[in-house]
């Protein structure tokens, strides 16, 4: 097991046996999800944003508009907060305090590096297609230098960071047990349906097969 | 149509024509999620957690265990930001560049209240179930004195929020449009499915039919 050091940050206090710093665990819920919210400040002002990202090794990237106030704050070199959280279902117990919610959720700290030249900024862009939309890279129009050049994209790395998963069912207390009241868990999942071509799609064009997988997880 | 006022910090700048201040829309955002993702300080550090809500009119409620960090950092009385997002397809451009997200989200900046009294505090603990599994409350065993008091209760009020929208297909350049890549929509959906019964669950306890009308949705 490879485990990450343990800061104040990352230290999980409440129910610490749901933690881990184990570096498996965390990359498999990041890779189970494309969409992560990032707590950062603006002057002092503390803001939150969701966005996609990409996975590759120890490093995390996104990417947005140039003009985006989130990554422009990125640039005064300040820590941020980047949360990534699967809701895996509702847990019924049989009294109101013992509800509870099965999700696997990662924390991680960190400074967002920026990335700078035109190829380190393609080959991250690439990395979060491969993450969210695996097999779509290949076959589309690349970037041109004027977009690359509208796009900012930032690094952080993968060091400082915890995952916290609750699974199973209820636990009610022993003398609730018995009470006549249905308990047990609501599975939630997300997933995609039936693409919806383009109005303008061309009427020969068909389904790629990297989406139809895509369906089927 | 009823707006919010629009502040320095709920301005959106980028894609302002995405954004929405109608609390209608903000509502129905609200009304159609249960977890937002609270981002707060604790000595300056910024961090972010996860957690369900309810709404009732103008008011979301958070609860929590009272040891919870992030709950003991509300009482600082320190502005936070809640973020609740739904995201509702992938967009799929031509292009890497204009390939999108379909999603709606709503910020919510604020200082939290404590709910201080047991009453207020059961009857805010209603209005999350209420909003996250409707029907439950009813039959369940509701929380004693004990229980109340080792949970904390905040409320936020809604006048501080936006909303933002993006809906429909890719948007491609005009000269991209003759390329003979796939375009479109991969919606996306979060379902709830078959109920898996706890394993000490009497057996003449039947499905509530409440959760056979959450499967539908």
């Amino acid at each position: 097991m490879n485990k990450l050091n343990v800061t104040a940050r990352t230290k999980v206090n409440r129910l610490p046996d749901r933690a881990s710093y184990d570096i498996n665990v965390i990359y498999n819920i990041l890779d189970s999800a494309f969409v992560c919210h990032i707590a950062f400040k603006i002057r002092d002002q503390i803001n939150i944003i969701p966005t996609i990202y990409g996975r590759k090794d120890d490093t995390i990237f996104i990417h947005g508009s140039r003009k985006s106030r989130m990554l422009e704050s990125f640039e005064s070199g300040e820590d941020v907060c980047i949360s990534v959280t699967l809701v895996d279902g509702i847990v019924l117990a049989r009294s109101a305090f013992h509800h509870s919610i099965n999700y696997r959720s990662v924390i991680i700290f960190g400074k967002p590096e920026k990335i700078k030249t035109q190829g380190a900024k393609e080959k991250a862009i690439q990395i979060i297609f491969n993450h969210f939309l695996p097999g779509r890279w290949d076959e589309i129009r690349k970037p041109d230098k004027k977009e690359l050049n509208a796009t900012s994209v930032f690094s952080f790395k993968i060091t400082e960071a915890s995952a916290k998963i609750r699974e199973g069912g209820p636990k009610d207390e022993k003398e609730d047990e018995e009470l006549k009241i249905w308990a047990g868990v609501l599975p939630i999942k997300t997933i995609s349906y039936e693409p919806v071509r383009a109005e303008d799609l061309n009427k020969g064009i068909r389904l790629p097969q990297y989406l139809n997988k895509f369906r089927q997880d």
